[in-house]
C-alpha cells in the first residue's frame, strides 16, 4: 500500500514525539511492505516564527495532498502575549475548520501495567473503556459575534454558541455509528438542557437519531453531573457524545482517570475522509527538547491512523501489541517511572520498534 | 439577636433536609438566646404544582422580608417534560437573578473521618481545602438571544455568553476579598482565553483587580487544564474564581474529590446583603421521602449563614464542631455508611443537636 502522510510536529515536545513516531511507522512499512511518504508542514508557534502565520497556506496544501495527518502539539509561553490571530492555537482551530474535522474521538482506556499511576483508586479505574466523541468545528469556538460591545450603555463582551441542526445531527450520527458497530451500544449524550436552548435542540436531535439505531441505548446526562460521574463511576460509560466546549473540558478531565495522559491518542475525523491524528497531551514546553517526553500517545495515534484511515487493522494491532509488551517489560518514560530509572523518548520508541 | 429566615425546601429530599436543619437552628437559638423566625416559601416543582409558577411572587416577597434564605433543592423527573418556563430550575435561576445572587461560594474541604469514601487515593485528597467562587447571574445562563434561528438558510440554534465588564469585576473582587482576608492568599482564575473573547476580558480584569491586592498571588488556568488539575493535584488550590458555566461544571467535579457530596455546603451572596444558603447536592428524587438523605450539607449551609449573614461566629463553629464530633463517633447516613448500619436523616440531625 502507498500512502502520503502529512506530519505537523508543531511546538514543544511535538517535534520529538512525531520524530520517533515516524521511525516506528517506517519499521511498520518495511515489515508489512507498504510505502509511506512523509511530508512535513509548519503549524503553531513554529509557523508564526518562520512564516508569520500559525497556519500557512503551504501547510494546508500539504495536508490536502495527504491521505492522513499526524499532529504533535501547538503552543507555548513564547507566543502567549501575541494578539489572537498570531497565537499557535489559532493554527489548530483554523485547520479543524478548513479541513472540516468535526468529530474528535478520544478513547479512554486503562493499561493494566499502569493502573497504579491513576489518582483514582484501582477499583474505580480497573477496566475503564470508553470513548468521548466531541464536536470540533462549532459552538462557542466559532460562533459570531465574539467581541467587545456596549450593552445597556456599559462595556461588555459577548461570545456566541451557535449550531446548525445539521452540525448536531452529523456528530450524533457519528457517535451512534461507533456505538453500534464498534462498541457496547450505549451512548451518553451530555448537554445542559435545563439551561441552554442549544442543548434542547441537541437532545431532540439525539432522540431522532436514536430511532434509527434501535440496538443502541441512549441516555441523556447534564454536563455538571457528567463531570461528577466521570470520577464517581467511570466504568458506566461506553460512548459519550457532546458539543465542543463541554467535550474540551470533560475529555481533559477524563484523561486523568487512567493516570496516563502521555498514553492517550485521539483522532479528528472529517467529512471528506482526510483525518487528523494527535496525542491528547499538549506541547509541554517545560520538558521540551530534553528527550524525556512520553511518545506513546503519538505512536498510538499513528496506530489509530493505520486502522481508521488506511484500513490496516493488522498493522495497527501490531503497534498496540508492541506498546503493551514494552510496558509489561517495565520500561517507562519519566512521567510514569515513579522515581525509578526512566527511558528517554528515543529509547522508548526504539523498544517499541524492536517489539514490532 | 432577632432574625428572619426564609425557608425554601423545594423538591425531593429538599423538604427533609430543610426540616431537620430548622430543628438544629432552633436548638442553636435556644442555647445562645437568639430568636429566629422561619417563613416558608414555595419554589421549584412544588410551586409549579401548587401555583403554576416555579417562583411565585409570594416567595420573592418572603425572601425580601428575610435576613437570609435557606434553600433545599429543586427538580425531579415529574417536571422534566414541561416547557421551559414551567420547569423547577427556572425558579432557582429566576431567584438568583431577582435577588442578584451573583457570587456562589462552594468550599471543598475534607473530613478526616470520611477520607476513605473518596474515589481518589488518600494522598491526593488528604488536607484539600479550597473554595470555588462561581459567577452566578451572567454568562451563557442569561444572555440573549437564546433561541432557534435560521442561519445561512438552515435551521440553527444560538445561546449567548454575555458579560458586562462590571459583572466580571465584582465577582473577581469578591474572590480577592476572600483570598486576602479569609484564606491563603492564592487565586486561580479559570477561563478559556485561548478561544473566548469573554475570557480575555476576564483575564484583563483579573490582572487589574490583582494590582489592588499585592498580597494575593494570581494565577490563570485554562478551563480544560483546571478540569485535569482538580483530579491530579487538588491541594494546589486555595481560591478558584470562574464564570457561571465553567463554575457549574468544575464545582460539581470538585465535589467528588472529597467523596462527600452530601456534606458540602454553599452560599450565594448578593449585592444587597440578602444571601442564600443551600447544599450542593440536588433533589435526589430516587431517595426522596425515605428519611435516608444526608442532612449535613444543609446543616453546614445553615452554619455558613450564621457566620456570613448574621456574624454569629461562635454559633457557626458550634454547629461545625457538633457535626465533626458526630462523624468521629462513627455515625453515618446511608450515602457514607459503606454497607454498615446507617442513621436516618432525623437520627443524624438529632445526634448533631445533642452534640451542640
Ligand atoms: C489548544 C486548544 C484551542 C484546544 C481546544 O480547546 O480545543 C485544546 O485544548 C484541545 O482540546 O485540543
Ligand atoms: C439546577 C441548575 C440550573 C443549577 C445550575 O446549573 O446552576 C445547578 O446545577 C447548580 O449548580 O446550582
Amino acid at each position: 500500500m502507498k500512502k502520503r502522510i502529512a506530519l505537523l510536529p508543531g511546538d514543544g515536545i511535538g517535534k520529538e514525539v512525531v520524530d520517533v513516531t515516524v521511525e516506528v511507522l517506517k519499521t511498520v512499512a518495511e515489515h508489512f511492505h507498504h510505502q509511506f511518504q512523509f511530508d512535513y508542514g509548519l503549524i503553531g508557534g513554529d509557523a508564526i516564527d518562520q512564516k508569520g502565520n500559525p497556519l500557512p497556506e503551504e501547510t494546508i496544501a500539504i495536508c490536502k495532498q495527504a491521505d492522513a495527518i499526524i499532529l504533535g502539539a501547538v503552543g507555548g509561553p513564547k507566543w502567549d502575549q501575541n494578539p489572537m490571530e498570531l497565537r499557535p492555537e489559532r493554527g489548530l482551530l483554523a485547520l479543524r475548520k478548513e479541513l472540516d474535522l468535526f468529530a474528535n474521538l478520544r478513547p479512554i482506556t486503562t493499561f493494566d501495567s499502569l493502573l497504579d499511576s491513576s489518582p483514582l483508586k484501582k477499583e474505580y479505574v480497573n477496566g475503564v473503556d470508553f470513548v468521548i466523541v466531541r464536536e470540533l468545528t462549532g459552538g462557542l469556538y466559532f460562533g459570531k459575534p465574539s467581541e467587545r460591545i456596549t450593552y445597556e450603555g456599559q462595556e461588555a463582551v459577548v461570545d456566541t454558541l451557535l449550531y446548525k441542526r445539521s452540525e448536531i445531527e452529523r456528530i450524533i450520527e457519528s457517535a451512534f455509528e461507533i456505538a453500534s458497530k464498534r462498541r457496547r451500544k450505549h451512548i451518553t449524550s451530555v448537554d445542559k438542557a435545563n439551561v441552554l436552548e442549544s442543548s434542547r435542540v441537541w437532545r431532540e436531535v439525539a432522540e431522532e437519531v436514536a430511532k434509527r439505531y434501535p440496538e443502541v441505548t441512549l441516555e441523556h446526562m447534564l454536563v455538571d453531573n457528567a463531570a461528577m460521574q466521570l470520577i464517581r463511576s467511570p466504568k458506566q460509560f461506553d460512548v459519550i457524545v457532546t458539543e465542543n466546549m463541554f467535550g474540551d473540558i470533560l475529555s481533559d478531565e477524563a484523561s486523568m482517570i487512567t493516570g496516563s495522559l502521555g498514553m492517550l491518542a485521539s483522532a479528528s475525523l472529517s467529512s471528506t475522509g482526510l483525518h487528523l491524528y494527535e496525542p491528547i497531551h499538549g506541547s509541554a514546553p517545560d520538558i521540551a527538547g530534553k528527550n524525556i517526553a512520553n511518545p506513546v500517545a503519538t505512536i498510538l495515534s499513528a496506530a489509530m491512523m493505520l486502522r481508521q484511515s488506511f484500513g490496516l487493522e493488522e498493522e495497527a494491532k501490531a503497534i498496540e501489541k508492541a506498546v503493551d509488551n514494552v510496558l509489561n517489560s517495565g520500561t517507562r518514560t519519566a512521567d510514569l517511572a515513579q522515581g525509578n530509572k526512566a527511558a528517554s523518548t528515543k529509547q522508548m520508541a526504539e523498544e517499541i520498534k524492536n517489539a514490532l
